[in-house]
């Protein structure tokens, strides 16, 4: 049998209709007994007159009925116009306590003074909560119209392992597994592996998967485990095309997320999605630091790359001078950027920052595909010993490629101005935080 | 500007052209030279005439150009129905190599004399075989109209934590993590997390996540890290409606492939994609046992559980009796099962595996949703201690639910005939692999 939402009662009225969800609210009146039901589409008033001889084992359940109990309801839905929840309710026949509620810890209705660790340490209770809930649909959402945009685009889906054999990219950061008698670690980003999907010839894949930081820092933006989208493909001319791809990716992800959950976000977190116009405007990392000291006279010692302030700010004067959210911003020297991402003559990274609301959401480049430059570049960083298994790929021809990736806990929590990722991770991991 | 792909060229004859891809043979003879080039698309013909002085450069690179490598071709775009390739040849103006590959470890184009440990070494050449690379661009397109099908059913995305605070479900098969000061675990599944998502009222959760077993057992269908697809569904009236899903979700998606790729699998597989037609058919572990004795003469001593043989034979059953390829197995004996599957009143499973040509790919269920039962549960298994935080969830009402979990990578070894999951994973991992 089809499944009834409460939605769509309307179309059922006059009839035996059957019904299930979480019991919002019990009323136990003198004469009368009201209990709205709540199912992911909304909610529902059955009513229950205690004076019927034929109520009374249903009002003996509604009785020890308490808040948060799962119930099955059949009965007559009636066109009630008194009845202010949607002019509708349900006469019962009968109703099945599917599971029973003890008393919760704390009102998930309104969690304005429940402290975080609390609402983490009960997270089963506090995504009950309707915005909370809603952001997982939101991130779904998201999620689905970036994937959508990809294989409309010729990109293949690959799942790379997290358990690797090295180290990779920096052996403080990478957590350790005992392996049967040997050590493994996990993987801290798809990198190395959506690369060697480009020197099998792959053209264009993308990956939405786990990374692991062992980083100790407690942020807002932050997590020890995240989910990462990331992306790689092949045959770029520059890093121009990663940049016009990521611009046009999110692009239609933000466009057919407004059109599918539009009302639905406005409604629950009172913002409007803004869908974002192409081009994004581009700067480079000097012109950034010159308009921030003119604008607003801010200056740091660190030219090299972005401060979170200069980002914060940045986000302000892509508002003022371009009327975006967005901003590229392209020229980093090299030193401080991972040793795989591709230079020019000048030690200019082939890459950029993007930020958005003055918060970067991603690192993406073109990547050196060239055998004797990849080596040369390890071995400048004193890499070339942990990153050998990969600098192999590079040998046996591999096709120029760039990508970049985006960690889809912080994109949710710009999109929905969350505060944090702690809130738009389902469940939390940080240095202290490993349960439930 | 738009990337022009190989199949797309028949609409440029007499036009200035600029293609990229690997060199897929080089037949340099005494007045011409012949390359071969290659991108995901296809192949197409590159002339070179010696005699031509402007051609000198040109004749040069190609002297010197190694099979593998990768190169960017500009020139003019000929019909030419004397080249038995697709009648067409690029004249070019210009041949930058964009790497240059070395010799190869072996001929990735017939793989018949090489051992499959060789293979996995160099994964990255190994997936450059045409068949091979196909195998991940069927698993990609399967995995997308699973969760088309599941979008399309109010299905919700999650990414649970793979890292975790207890080493859950049975500690002897869980991998240890070093998690700074502390221990932390892999995730086994994420059945507990799929589960919580159902006591916070989400309704209907998939995931497509990493999986880690630390199971020391070497067959062609175990990995210690494998994809799994995963989902979870509240309100369902037993595991009927589990088994129904189930059923209509591969489908779906095996209807999708076919239409999308069934010319492409054949060509590159030889073999069909069989649509399923609905319902699967449904027999009782009782049952299969009764007839695999009378049709096959097999008997075991292992009447509580399916047998790798007795799965075996059950596929040519399936076939025999149903004329199907799949069967649901219903009626196994509680003991054997984890302690969350729901049991009726006489110790029954409420769930089923189902046998795909004679393998088992999935075990699906109703679950044990009421806190006093699923504490029982726990405790008979003596487990009450370590799924502390699990049981938890069920405290405070939780909706009758079940689920299911497919591996990704034993999906793809079965629909394509694959020997092994060890070449459906991108990259395999088991106990004595974990590299590259």
């Amino acid at each position: 049998m089809e499944r009834l939402y409460i939605k769509n009662l309307n179309e059922h009225f006059d009839e035996e209709i059957e019904i299930q969800g979480f019991v919002e609210s019990v009323r136990n009146l003198q004469w009368v007994q009201f209990v709205i039901i709540k199912d992911v589409t909304g909610k529902v008033q059955v009513t229950i007159e205690k004076s019927e001889e034929a109520n009374k084992e249903l009002v003996e359940i509604v009785d020890n009925l308490t808040v948060d109990s799962t119930v099955k309801i059949k009965g007559k839905l009636l066109e009630s116009p008194k009845v202010k929840l949607n002019g509708m309710e349900i006469i019962p026949t009968s109703i099945e306590v599917t599971s029973k509620a003890s008393e919760l810890p704390f009102n998930y209705k309104d969690l304005n003074n429940v402290n975080l660790d609390t609402r983490l340490d009960y997270r089963f209770i506090d995504l009950r909560n309707e915005q909370n809930a809603c952001i997982f649909k939101v991130q779904s959402c998201l999620v689905k119209y970036l994937r959508e945009y990809l294989y409309n685009n010729k990109f293949t889906e690959i799942h790379t392992p997290k358990l690797i054999g090295a180290a990779s990219e920096s052996g403080s950061e990478v957590f350790e597994v005992k392996y049967f008698d040997d050590k493994a670690y996990l993987a801290q980003s798809p990198q190395f592996y959506k690369q060697m999907a480009m020197a099998s010839g792959f053209d264009r894949i993308f990956e939405v998967a786990p990374c692991f930081r062992a980083e100790n820092s407690n942020t807002n933006r932050h997590a020890t485990e995240f989910t990462s989208f990331d992306l790689e493909f092949s045959y770029i001319n520059d890093f121009n095309d990663v940049m016009n791809l990521e611009a046009e990716m999110l692009t239609y992800a933000f466009k057919n997320l407004k059109e599918e959950m539009g009302e639905e976000i406005k409604e629950k977190f009172g913002i409007e999605i803004n869908v974002p116009t192409l081009p994004f405007p581009t700067m480079t990392l000097k012109e950034v630091y010159a308009e921030l000291k003119t604008r607003y006279n801010y200056e740091t010692e660190e030219q090299n790359d972005l401060t979170t302030e200069a980002e914060k700010l940045l986000g302000k004067l892509a508002q003022e001078k371009f009327n975006h959210e967005f901003v590229f911003v392209t020229d980093f020297p090299a030193e401080k950027r991972a040793f795989y991402h591709m230079r020019d003559e000048n030690g200019i990274l082939q890459g950029y920052d993007l930020i958005w609301r003055g918060v970067e959401i991603t690192t993406g480049a073109q990547r050196e595909h060239r055998y004797e430059e990849i080596v040369k570049s390890a071995k400048e960083k004193g890499l070339d010993e942990d990153v050998k298994f990969y600098l192999e790929f590079f040998k046996y021809g591999c096709p120029p490629h760039g990508g970049f990736a985006i960690g889809v806990d912080r994109l949710t929590m710009l999109l929905l101005s969350i505060p944090s990722v702690k809130e738009t991770q389902f469940l939390f991991r940080g240095p202290s935080r490993i349960n439930p």
